[in-house]
């Protein structure tokens, strides 16, 4: 049987302080008299209350401080979503602490394992790698849970204290196919590098755009890159392998801007006039898609809104307000140079 | 006075082994025997031997964590050098703790406490943002290396326990500009977006290459970028601004990559020849030089082989080595398609 967890109420009850004062307690907000302090921390002691996400901002046991992994910090979406966590939280008044843990589970729980030992309040899980489709893998995830809120980017997990923010995959990838469909390419190739969670997401997009718009499509036209995500050259040459040996493709969907530049680049060297034999899309929005000529029209989940949420929604968490555990946005498709789609 | 400190050397005399077995104790190597391993830990005791870096190790204080600090993990180079830290020290059995500190020094300081109360090991400092021209403002380091060894990758600061490992920005950048001035190109314009140490390193290089190849600059040729580095249109407008307002230049040498894309960009848009009329070198030889075409001659400070070395440094450190205060690497010119450039 579970024991009776003490909680803020406990705590407000106790002291014949309101909700709000605990929390701002427990915030180290200055905007509390000396006195009051006393009363909720004395409280607090009383109860036994054990140290959790929410006492940690005492500084009874460590200091205001979240833990972010990520798979990758090279990979520049990622690199950027880290970048906004951290500037959110700073603004906040938190410190972070980041592990870069690699694609290997066992490193990925050592990272969890290691933040939790340092005391960390909260913990986010930058990008997708980190759910697996294996109910089992994930296990880390809950145990993390058990002691911290989780906040998990672009992934989806539920369980108690676990809350995700995200943007539509499935939704933008299948938009996105659709207008290229309807501007006229019938032989689009999905070319990805990642099987994540989010990568799946993409994929099932692709799949039931081309469905719905009752295109049949062959296996052939999932291509797969699996070299570095820094790679142009080898990607380029792989479409261009593709083509060789006899796949007919006038439209190429990416689930990253490294590959629809690499797309680019083949379509350029065979001598295509862009956007009109052949068209590119790319994921991401990032600065990649500025670097050649034409720019290249890409998906834009919108990584700073996400950030900024998800970081919102930890910060009420760990104020003891109730958020919500599951948020998704809907992204927008940035149309640049290698396509001429129909408007909406 | 100073207190006799307690060295591997005591600890190896009183338990009667060698010093390189009682660093294998320290770095916890499967390689010795229990008993050995006991004989060492109970000396460690009796010296009463107080926690420091080496100690660490034996999990008696902590685990084996490095703390890295970075002020901006979404910039291309900086994530690439996490990226192989973060990886090196894993292969290594060390975990690591990033910082993305921004650029104000109190959050530099800030972070660095932060990481020594979680009680690291060892400190990276990833960048030449860390270190200031007022030395009064590189206290924090000091203060640091009082605790763990620091190390500086592509920065300089003398001191005690701490290590530096960079490439000779101001050697490449004086050669990149003598070769552009031998190839023809007399205008130079020197595009940067940084005054950090290896800022100054690479403009001093430009301006000691134009002086001894007897050519004069103006202040004008020197265009300072102030936006965010990933705004390739404001970075080429502003070229095409400083052209409008007449300055004359058929070459620009760049701080960064993405101040070349820019360079790029702004020179096709004007339809000069590359690299007959106009000529581009950048800096870092990161992927952003495959992305457009012609790709772009770049400057390659081999971020890998620093990265490495740094951490082979400081595995060295660790273990109560002799290692090199200071190490500096010659970087390379990679020639592609923005120049034409003699031979050496």
């Amino acid at each position: 049987m579970k024991e009776h967890t003490v909680t803020i109420y406990d705590i407000s009850e106790k002291a014949g302080v309101s909700i709000a004062t605990v929390s701002r307690v427990l915030n180290n907000s200055s905007n509390v008299s000396e006195n009051t302090r006393k009363k909720v921390l004395a409280a607090i002691k009383e109860t036994g209350y054990t140290p959790n996400a929410f006492a940690r901002g005492l500084g009874l046991n460590t200091m205001k401080t979240i833990g972010i992994l990520t798979a990758d910090s090279s990979d520049l979406y990622l690199a950027k979503a880290i970048y906004y966590f951290e500037e959110e939280l700073r603004e906040n008044g938190y410190d972070s602490l980041l592990c870069c843990t690699g694609y290997e589970l066992k490193d990925k729980k050592a990272a969890i394992d290691l933040l939790i030992s340092k005391k960390v309040d909260g913990i986010i899980l930058v990008g997708s790698h980190f759910v697996y489709p294996d109910a089992c893998d994930n296990k880390y995830i809950y145990g993390a849970s058990e002691k911290v809120p989780v906040m998990l980017l672009n992934a989806e997990v539920e369980g108690d204290n676990i809350y995700c923010v995200s943007s539509d995959d499935h939704d933008s990838v299948y938009r996105a196919t659709m207008k290229l469909v309807e501007s006229g390419h019938k032989n689009v190739l999905y070319y990805y590098n990642t099987t994540s969670y989010s990568g799946h997401l993409k994929e099932r997009g692709f799949r039931d755009a081309m469905k719905d718009a009752g295109i049949e499509v062959t296996e052939r036209q999932f291509q797969f890159f699996d070299g570095s995500n820094e790679d142009i050259h080898g990607m380029s040459a792989q479409l261009e392998k593709a083509a060789s040996a006899g796949l007919k493709f006038d439209a190429v969907i990416a689930s990253d801007d490294t590959l629809a530049l690499s797309a680019v680049k083949y379509a350029q060297a065979k001598g295509y006039n862009i956007p009109d034999d052949f068209s590119v899309i790319g994921y991401n929005n990032s600065m990649l898609t500025n670097c050649c000529d034409p720019e290249i029209t890409s998906i834009d989940n919108k990584v700073e809104t996400l950030c900024k949420h998800l970081t919102s929604i930890l910060l009420g968490v760990l104020s003891g307000e109730e958020m919500p555990k599951k948020t998704v946005f809907k992204a927008d498709i940035i149309e640049k140079g290698t396509t001429r789609l129909n408007k909406d």
